[in-house]
């Protein structure tokens, strides 16, 4: 398929999707819905997972190993945990012609950009990062319009400017709205806007934990407050392996902000409350 | 009306909502849906609020000055910001007689207990904090359902435990879930099931905003960790103000706990960082 004799959505005509759970399964269902979808081919190390994503019609094919999955195809999209994505990114660019694109939906892009680097394959790879999940797991939380408004960052080298707009325009024609941005800055971003809002969750449940107060007790902004701290460790962990410095520091901030506001309160200083909770609410309502 | 020989709900025949409020306003909306509705005296110093109630149907009459909202009621509910219910209790204490039973949905209990004591009206005063609320503020926030299956801690001395069996039939009416506690108990665990919550949020959003981030750049995790950030700094001075001491200490904690998570992302203890992960979604999911 040559790129830019094909502007018409969707950009490809062969996709293959490595990973059949909330990610990858709700790009299958949403790519599915389309007027004129793509051949979708779904791998899952799940066989029920397999199973369940064909009986839904999300994908036409669903071969028991991922080789058989990346002959052909036009697009692979790497739809794993981070560290699945890096390991595969290698293992597929070593098995698949230079005109396939390699794509990925990982939550961290400087790691996915090392490994391919390391594959040789930059200039075909256009890595992506949807700002929408779930707290669930699995095929079955996947849906199709979880894309749907939702900000898609992408990252790729100047090599892949061209597969870049291409993957732009398979993310719009799914509803989301794709942006370039460089991987370091993402994934400084990403240390602040979603790694340190976990943590500081994480943190916040172990004080009340050890407080004695249930979950029960809590208002419905102490719920909000602490939701996060439910998310699954398992996944975290990699994520949090390769974070940016920015979090880090980031926890140092907040420690410092929590003592700052203690102080104030120790000292009765409400006009200094006051304003700082002015200036939170005038940010978080920008 | 004699509470021994009124068990059905509505236990009151007459009530008057001083504040038309989110609170106010939601518990007079309640009461109108209901079967066999008392009759809902309303008053706010809006006078656009009142309108907005009498128009809305959630009370019967909206008289310019609470004096007149409170003549021949069985209950008077206090539904104002802290300050006004303690100030208000005492001036309301003063002009009815002692048949009346005084309530107020303030989120503090000790210092309307005080007032209560001030106003020689603690064996009539019911206080009550339903844990339920809104980031906005006003009438028109307000909605029937708002006390739908929330918790409504009560507060009453051992002279007037009867009223408070009226109370909490009162609040079962409306789909509520009341239970009895002592004031210190109230105000400590409101101390961290609540204010800390909300200061935690105020500290976030204080890092994100130095660090450049945009709300709009946070995932649906870091507008939840954030969400009581914007929360109105006016109505919580006073909350703060009358905090207990357990607010300071959870402030200092969680200042601990963010330097321990710091201290475990830079020495890259994993295994420390899962573990802890996985105590808070255990305690979390308790």
């Amino acid at each position: 398929m040559s790129l830019a004799q094909k502007p018409t959505e969707p950009p490809f005509e062969r996709v293959a999707i490595l990973g059949l759970g909330v990610m990858g399964g709700s790009l299958a269902r949403a790519l599915a819905e389309l007027d004129d979808p793509p051949h979708v081919v779904g791998w899952s190390p799940n066989a029920d997972e397999r199973a369940a994503a064909l009986e839904a019609g999300a994908v036409a094919e669903a071969p028991a190993g991922w080789h058989e999955a990346v002959e052909a195809v036009d697009l692979v999209m790497l739809a794993a945990p981070l560290r699945a994505c890096c390991d595969m990114l290698v293992e597929v660019a070593a098995v698949t012609p230079d005109d396939t694109t390699l794509s990925d939906v990982a939550s961290l892009k400087a790691p996915l950009a090392r490994a391919a680097a390391q594959a040789g394959a930059s200039d075909r790879w256009v890595g992506c990062h949807p700002m929408a999940g779930s707290e669930q797991s699995g095929f079955e939380a996947s849906r199709p319009d979880l894309y749907h408004g939702a900000r898609v960052w992408t990252v790729a080298s100047p090599a892949a400017s061209a597969r870049e707009s291409v993957l732009h325009a398979l993310w719009r024609s799914v509803g989301a709205r794709p942006e370039a941005i460089d991987a370091g800055r993402h994934d400084a971003l990403m240390a602040r806007a979603s790694h340190l809002p976990q943590l500081a969750s994480n943190a916040l449940a172990t004080v009340l934990a050890a407080a004695g107060v249930a979950p029960q007790q809590l208002g419905p902004g102490g719920r909000d407050a602490t939701r996060l701290a439910a998310s699954d460790a398992g996944l975290w962990r990699d994520l949090i392996e390769h974070a940016s410095p920015e979090l880090a520091e980031g926890l140092h901030a907040l420690a410092g902000a929590a003592e700052r506001l203690a102080r104030l309160l120790e000292e009765g200083d409400l006009d200094g409350l006051e304003e700082l909770m002015r200036s939170t609410r005038a940010w978080r309502q920008s």
